[in-house]
């Protein structure tokens, strides 16, 4: 029968990818607390509906950074699209229709292929390589039409998936980070600071968005050095095992921040009252990973709209069904933890 | 053997009823957090029993509206009974006795054809499909002596109940909602709201009792609306999923009215220390929906007299172990959360 | 080989015992939340051991109302003991050897024979039947010489056992309370009182004890009405359904209390590490119920004395371990909650 | 494949390795609740990363009691080595390298054997057998070169490991204690005392460190006592069950003692994060048991160069991750309990 939910799309696309493959894109690091824990502390919250409130029509439009987007719903930037689906990134980008899709560095298409097969705005996840490189991704993104640079900040180093480990998962040496250039300082991976971040500032006048902030303290410092948004992220429990769980972490970070910047999440979200409970904890948006993915494994382009038609119609049955006729009327007072 | 309480009920009844019929009546929605919740939530609840009081009667009479009632155990509003047994809410009806039943709009009997069957009260419990329908369905409840209306309020759109989908249940063409005439309009179903509210008050004399209300913010609108009672309730887990259990919704509404209209509860009431558990937090009665299915399925009006027999010498007992002789000396103190 | 721990009694037991009468011994009422809550209430509690201490010696003598015991472990009245071993609560009482036994009136030999077979100190547990009933076996308690009369307050009725009706467990013909006369009163079964509790108290010198209470506020009442002891019970789970467990009750009725009268704890009871924690929380001695059964079933006499040596040595080892050379020395301290 | 985790070792050891004395490893006392809950509290415990810190190069050295280490990890005492590999523990100090260890008074090699062998720092574990003993083992241990003595203060008597019971494991009679001169005095083994204490510092210039401290109160003696360090542990949960799990115990010891002598742990250390964890809550160094002993029985002294090896690594990574580039920037602002 037809998927119901994403976790339908789970099973479809296991069915659809390579066992090692698999692992790697559902794997954690070391023991996936994390892992776990993204989806455990979303089932203790408890939401808080309100009544006779009309609800006839729920609105779901808004912006991020000023781009109008069509939904609260975007998508994450995951890296090797290739290994799930042969047209990778462009089919993700074509299914994704007018989403806002933030493209990775690791892509495994062009972030020119993909801007070309793209028919909503697009932001570029940068994993920072080095000055030289930095720069050279950064044009390529201003003048292909990039609205925000996505900077990864979780990743000095990479965690250690073991589950992947094990089934001896490597990558299929035809699969090619796309973007990649021959110019990437390896060396400099690690060492990406505020100071290099204040450099990458004044290097773009694209807006700033760092991803895989799990503080009020970084959060703080995020709106010191003039970022324009945050994305609460633990990197879907890929990178430091036993981190907060994203949801967890999210209201400190809205606290710190106090309006001054925009702030995302991602990590866990499956269902339309996840995404309830992140805005109303605070979030502007969510990103959406492996459920793309498994879209994508499952059927292609057409897999991954359906999986955001059916985030969207759970949304925005979740608002109907909570009294919330527009986002604005998404509030803390909606969420009680237990 | 003879059921030893509600649950071995379910199992009777299981047997007894067609597959997907069963999914429809037992399924939460989404991934059933809440449905778990409703249950969780009481065994979360510790008794606090007093000892050496005169127990040898335990006086479990009570009134609701004014309207007296043999025991604080009221007959919840659930459809299409007919699914469950030939007879449906007729069969129903004659097993409540003396039991005070809350007949749905959703009913496959009409509401007069319940009331010549019964020996007890009846509430009609009302979805609202437009004011022409709502005034046409008051009429004919008042007329045939429904004592109170209860407006549903927690239902704009249907919660999606996977559990069922996936077993693809359609409701049989012979069933019909006997209630209906036509009038319906589908279109102003969401959007039922406090206004709409105050039209309905100020049509008719009976009382009227909100069921659906999870928060003290709108238990206060309740009461500011002159609304005679609530039932603490989330649709038996069948609307949005994630929201609060209803026994841990109970305390902020019971707070917040602070004695200004008669608050009741459904949801996951099985045991008699379940509905102590409740009037002991403030409720003046629960509902029992499920259970009541089950009692009909598994053996018509009869199968219902044993299951409310079965709460009945349940709740004495525990009264009686609590030391609570009366209903009024059953106080907040009785229960501690652990 | 040899059992090791309470626990190996619990399974030599069940092999030499009728399926049905296992279930009656071993049950607790409706859903058996107290009995789990019972144990998993001392897995929350952690020890705060102290170090450095001299444990050359722990001493566990104490007294119980001015009865000297070798230790703080009493054997819990339970009744029908004749139908875990032929010899019944004569059997019991020769295991026991200088340990307190508390005698049941549901005991299935008079309370005569079962103190002509005693080594150690005997209480009484009393059953209220009727003043007639009652004055006629403290009479005979008095002067067969046990030391303290033990009233179950948490029993004006009887909870229901479902696991036991459901094996359609029903006493055997031949075991008689062997207490009764037929001057039992069933009908002033339910109705005792603390006025009927003060007029026990004006018809005998002996020390009185409250076996069930569960509250500060019964606590209180049990000192202003002059009782001399109190135990802190919930009948092993087979009253009230889910009532606190007793060691979660313990500390609000010692804070009550406050040194007024002697507490006793039982329900749960079977490490040394159990009892520690609850001479922490401030009881002077612990009931033990099942295990004696257990040891009884298993072994007779010898099995019961095999149970109390374990108990007593692994409360003797705990002890030294936690720093505690002498009862005295065991406080609030040495606890803390999870 | 080669082992990815210490967890590997567990199982590689296990088959290595005869049951009995697996057992006796492997086992806790009683019911094992404080061995689950020395895992099951790390769990517990969320790190709260910090980004875009230098993290290209993060530095573990530093010092314990003075003496230089190249990690904050050290080799606890375990006895009886040789049941795990025929070298016992002089395989251990070999594997150790220049990796702190500390030898056990029941080592299966002579303490000074041990030291032959030895690349790296050593301390000695000394169980107290009585003042002549004591002094004839300090004696050895200061000629011999250890730096420190580590004084098990939680072993007045042996806890009951009832898994190696059931076993029916006994120490195979050509393992000897190999430090044992015939001197000890059975009788005074459970008497060691402050006072005792005392002595011992009166005896030795070597730095003295209690192992075995669990509560705030014995951390504070030991400072006025002029103790030098203590290891907050529970003996692998092997002494008292249900004690705290020791990195429950850790932040109340590091409040009392407040920096005036050194603090380390042990128990239930699998992961670099829990020692990151550790560190964060005042760790100054942790030490690592059963792994250790797993690495041994698999694979000899270059099963525990890897077991410390993946340790280093996977605590280097998570310094990394978590932006610690120094051992100085692990503060309590990294952790927070759930």
């Amino acid at each position: 029968m037809e998927p119901v939910n994403v976790f339908d799309y789970e099973a479809l696309a296991q069915a659809n990818i390579e066992p090692g493959a698999w692992d790697y894109y559902q794997s954690g690091v070391d023991d996936e607390v994390t892992l776990r824990a993204n989806r455990a502390a979303f089932e203790r919250i408890r939401l808080r509906p309100r009544m006779l409130v009309d609800v006839s029509t729920c609105e779901m439009r808004t912006t991020v950074l000023g781009t109008p987007v069509s939904m609260p719903i975007l998508i994450a930037p995951t890296g090797f699209q290739c290994l799930a689906h042969p047209e990778g990134e462009c089919a993700t980008v074509r299914g994704a229709g007018n989403t806002l899709m933030v493209v990775s560095t690791s892509a495994t298409r062009s972030l020119e292929d993909i801007a070309s097969a793209a028919g909503g705005p697009l932001w570029f996840q940068l994993y920072f390589y080095g000055r030289k490189n930095a720069e050279s991704l950064i044009h390529r993104a201003e003048i292909t039409g990039y609205r925000a640079l996505v900077i990864t900040v979780d990743a000095p180093r990479w965690g250690r998936k073991e589950r992947a480990m094990r089934s001896s998962f490597s990558m299929p040496s035809h699969l090619v980070e796309a973007n990649f250039t021959g110019e990437e300082d390896v060396e400099e991976y690690a060492a990406i600071t505020w100071e290099a971040l204040d450099w990458l500032r004044s290097l773009t006048s694209l807006p700033i968005i760092l991803k895989g902030i799990l503080t009020a303290e970084d959060a703080l410092l995020a709106v010191e050095h003039g970022i324009d948004g945050l994305v609460v992220s633990n990197h879907g429990g890929r990178q430091l095992d036993s981190v907060q769980a994203s949801i967890e972490a999210l209201p400190e970070a809205v606290e710190a921040v106090d309006g001054r910047c925009e702030i995302y999440l991602d990590g866990g979200i499956r269902r339309g009252t996840d995404i309830l409970k992140a805005l109303s904890l605070g979030a502007r948006a969510v990103l959406v990973g492996r459920p793309i993915l498994w879209g994508l494994a499952a059927k292609g382009a057409e897999g991954i709209s359906h999986v955001l038609e059916l985030l969207c119609a759970e949304l925005e049955l979740a608002m109907a069904l909570a009294g919330c006729p527009t986002l604005a009327s998404i509030d803390r007072s909606l969420v009680k933890f237990v």
